[in-house]
């Protein structure tokens, strides 16, 4: 994504701890008080301008939402939405993806996101992809034992990587789509990026995966 | 595939035994000296006309293979090919795919091909896809431990079904080609189907599946 440099960015997320909240590690296991109900908590990892987590924060609001953006300059377009049109139920983490279990504790999230991650394409930086070893047994940490991680991408490449790093990490696909707005799947919620890619008419892939090592042992 | 029935096929098949052996409960772990060598193993189920495993086996001359066609009609075209062509290392199974275990004892086949399988669209006819619970049962068995199933299709709803199937079943996936033809993939050896369908720009997908279960136990 471009990226415009907003410098008034870090006041404004530091100025709105109701949405940004602060002293993240003591949050670690308290993210139900802090949300002040028992709901499930699905988290975005990447949320760019937030598009997509905002919208089903509006529709679902029986579920609870955390946004994770890295980027100071494009999170602060999540916390404009927030405080424009207030919503309970999502809070905003300007932090980086790859150590989450620093942030929730074992089985704390129900569900996680991956919308159009970065695909980066060159073999020496696949470490980097949100579908790599590493972040996989992040979310495999802080997801309960029936939790799915929902992916979806134009990337051919990050997908079909995907479809070998998770399944050879030991996940299974509870379902696939290689043609997701070809399809009968209801209610898909766009990204800014997947309304402006999708225009163009190639295809978007999706899957939703778990963890069935983390299924049997809690049984 | 439209079947123009061969009044002599049956006959023609019987005619060859050097070819499409007989007794083929007596072969059962005994294909190495069918073979009169020690090369590993690859079977295709569902062949076709078999212009994939006849090419494939004068290309591979070091790998023995064998052709699995239940409708008599078709297999009779491999062994035309066969005939005219004669080839040491292909043999002809006239035979369901369903029941390959009765064929080969535990680890004789190194690879398993399923080429443009039927993909049996409607949900109730689910259970009759190549790669659906039973056959990949079937296939585990008579694999060695670190052997792999190569498929490929154009059919977008039988490769989304057999991600999800496979990763449940507890297979992971080598590698995924989601536009195969537009890939870097060398020496693609296409089927007659796969020349027609793919000259209309369609993607073909392949993937390449291993059983970790399988690889680990042998550890």
């Amino acid at each position: 994504m471009r990226l415009r440099n907003i410098p008034w960015a870090q006041d404004m997320l530091d100025d709105y701890p109701q949405y940004v909240p602060v002293k993240l590690d003591q949050l670690k296991g308290h993210w139900h008080e802090e949300f002040k109900n028992k709901q499930p908590i699905y988290l975005e990892v990447g949320s760019g301008k937030g598009q997509f987590i905002y919208t089903m924060a509006q529709t679902y609001p029986q579920i609870n939402f955390i946004a994770m953006e890295l980027q100071t300059s494009v999170a602060v377009r999540i916390l404009e939405k927030l405080v424009a049109q207030p919503l309970s139920n999502l809070r905003l983490i300007n932090q980086d993806g790859g150590e989450i279990s620093d942030f929730f504790a074992p089985g704390e999230i129900a569900r996680i996101y991956l919308n159009f991650s970065d695909p980066w394409p060159k073999k020496r930086h696949a470490k980097r992809r949100l579908t790599s070893t590493h972040f996989l047994d992040q979310y495999e940490q802080v997801l309960q034992a029936d939790g799915e991680i929902h992916f979806k991408t134009d990337n051919q490449g990050l997908f079909e990587y995907s479809l070998a790093s998770m399944s050879q990490y030991g996940m299974a696909f509870k379902q696939v789509w290689l043609d997701l707005h070809q399809s009968d799947y209801p209610n898909n919620i766009m990204t800014e990026y997947e309304e402006k890619f999708s225009a163009k008419g190639h295809p978007i892939y999706r899957l939703e995966a778990y963890y069935p090592r983390k299924e049997a042992s809690n049984k």
